[in-house]
């Protein structure tokens, strides 16, 4: 091994990244899907590079990779993934693995590394760290498969040589903390010059499908005052939630309308029915709680005053998962250390395996900014010297965690 | 033949319509696409009644059914179309042929039947009548496949033994006159209680295409300062569109999105592209020149104000057929001789043959009324009493119309 002991690597941690890079390389980015030829490749690799760094490595049975520090005393356990969102970035989930490993190598004990499985949900929704948990059951693994081409897991498992090798789960009283790396995936350090976000929580997603019906119809015979059209009412829905969201959100709330289908989708025909899948993300449950008390309130002047009923269909809400303070302190201080007005507290506006972390140990989650805020895209990057400020940040916040 | 000479015998015209309904029959309607078994099984059933009625019957090269009359003089042209749309009603269409065909029977002479091919376009747009006037290049035809399973039609006509067979093309100086009858396909006049529409112009389509180019991106990292939301951008058009219209309208004019797509589509991404079908309807082309004014302004304002650019193509801009004044003279005096109050001159919204026959001899159409409005679905429906009427008035206006 180079380096200094006790300190991050920056070159080491840019090889590394660059030569992780190759497998599935598209353009400059990866095209690494979950379970793929370079995928299991990539995983491979990390298995030699855990080794190299003298700790115990294994691929089990979800296909999480796992490298285990071998002497006494609590852990912390770093990590995040391996696999790619379809021609994406170099650097999202890569980076948090590499950062992983360098702190086990700077350290020289004490430090667990996980490449949690699938966290882009190829498969499933967060698979690795979830089994790890004990937080995926086995009749969802039956039910599991490839949201492209449907494939079931059970068969891909078997065929990528997982199907009977144990998985692992977490080993009670091991760690003391989590600590995840990873590119920010929007543009708030970068817009305000900063360098490191030291994340207070990641949001929760609460999710909706609104449906309107009206009736079907020709859309030259039906008279505008007769006409009951779906797809208007749901515009009007969607116009209104528009012009009242912003007062009442909160200063990071965010909500999208991702997808609208209107039936039967021809030009002549007037949408009997009409469906929208809409989105609110906040930290904060409050804010949620108002702008769903909106939603519904909006909703029900709708079916007042409208002509085609309008259903609010809640799809899921998840819990904001919070940061652990101590630990937000511990990253912020090796950040300002190292160059004071650097860091950000900020939550997660996407989901990371960290939240499903925080509900068994203390857990925490590092930052580092996005050029352009660019994400899920084969152009996402982040400059060569933030990449190795953040693994120095993240190398000193670990030790400091091992206190 | 029965029937009184010169009279339609309503009876008569119902019993050909059931038993034209068992062609194809599917609940209290038909399903007879264009070229289908049922299909042709119902084009050679009408040249069985046409030859029946003394007419000279044949179906062309393009599947058209044709019943001439041969005595000398100039004729009256008559006719709808035979083929439905899927799972439609038993009337769209077979209530014109039967009209023309009791209209041939009950005037003894000077009375053609055409039943026009597709013009329910499953292959093409009226491929029946438009090859009829000349207006269908043999280009068109080897390009155009069924819109479902996109079997190509050169393949089809083939297949229903029609390759080789003869087309028919209009005899120049043969006709006075075209005369369509049809389901009202709307509600006017079953809400104002009347049996007849004298129709006074088959109204113009104009169709666009709305493009909305934002900047796909992460629904939970991308602020709401910082997103460019095409889906966002394209409902404000739609509600802009939905609030300034009515202010601006003529009093039949239609407007409807029948579609729209936002890509990805996915729950969790902003989308970058959003694009929108609309179409606007009227009989007046002053009318429509000033909604497209406006809604070319809309679209400008929203450039200036939005962050997505958004584009407007001009798919399609039909022109309005005016069905002739005399014809409709002539219409509406059948009906008022019969039931003072009982007619009404009103546009087609839909498209029919006629608009193309009006292109080269004076023509004209007349509605009986729809039960609910109903059209394109199997619960369509006319009242019995209607029907005979409706015949009444029909085979009586022809009767005007060979003067």
């Amino acid at each position: 091994m180079t380096g200094v002991a006790g300190r991050a690597d920056g070159e080491r941690v840019l090889r590394d990244l660059r030569e992780l890079a190759t497998f599935g390389a598209f353009k400059t980015g990866v095209h690494r899907p979950t379970f793929s030829a370079q995928d299991m490749a990539a995983r491979r690799w990390l298995c030699g590079k855990l080794v190299e760094a003298g700790l115990e490595a294994s691929i089990d049975g979800i296909g999480s990779v796992f490298g285990l520090s071998r002497g006494p005393g609590s852990k912390v356990l770093t990590g995040s993934h391996l696999e790619s969102q379809n021609e994406a970035g170099w650097l999202d989930g890569a980076l948090g693995v590499i950062y992983g490993l360098e702190a086990a190598r700077a350290l020289g004990g004490g430090v667990d590394v996980a490449a949690w499985c699938d966290e882009e949900g190829h498969f499933g929704s967060f698979i690795g760290s979830r089994f790890f948990l004990g937080l995926l059951p086995d009749d969802e693994i039956d039910r599991l498969g490839n949201r492209y081409d449907e494939r079931p897991l059970r068969g891909v498992l078997a065929e990528v040589g997982l199907a009977g090798v144990p998985r692992r789960q977490i080993e009670p009283g091991r760690y003391k903390a989590y600590c995840e790396a990873h590119i920010e995936q929007g543009d708030t350090l970068e817009s305000g010059g900063l360098r490191i976000g030291v994340v207070t929580a990641v949001v929760a997603i609460w999710q909706y499908r609104l449906v309107a019906t009206g009736e079907q119809n020709h859309a030259g015979t039906t008279s505008m005052a007769r006409r009951r059209d779906a797809g208007l009412a749901l515009t009007r829905l969607l116009g209104e939630i528009d012009r009242r969201f912003p007062a009442i959100a909160g200063p990071r709330s965010v909500w999208t309308c991702g997808r609208i289908t209107l039936e039967p989708g021809a030009p002549s025909i007037i949408p009997g029915r009409a469906e929208a899948l809409f989105q609110l993300r906040d930290a904060d449950p409050a804010v949620l709680d108002r702008l769903q008390a909106e939603l519904m309130a909006l909703v029900e002047a709708a079916n007042q005053e409208g002509r085609c009923p309008v259903a609010l269909e809640v799809m899921s809400q998840s819990r904001p998962a919070r940061m652990d303070e101590g630990l937000q302190a511990l990253i912020e201080a090796a950040a300002e250390e190292r160059q004071p007005g650097c860091s950000l507290r900020m939550p997660s506006g996407a989901g990371h395996d960290a939240q499903y972390l925080a509900r068994v140990m203390p857990s925490s989650m590092l930052f580092v900014p996005s050029i352009g805020g660019i994400s899920h895209h084969w152009t996402e990057n982040t400059s060569d010297s933030d990449i190795a400020f953040g693994a120095e940040v993240y190398v000193d916040a670990v030790r400091r965690m091992l206190g």
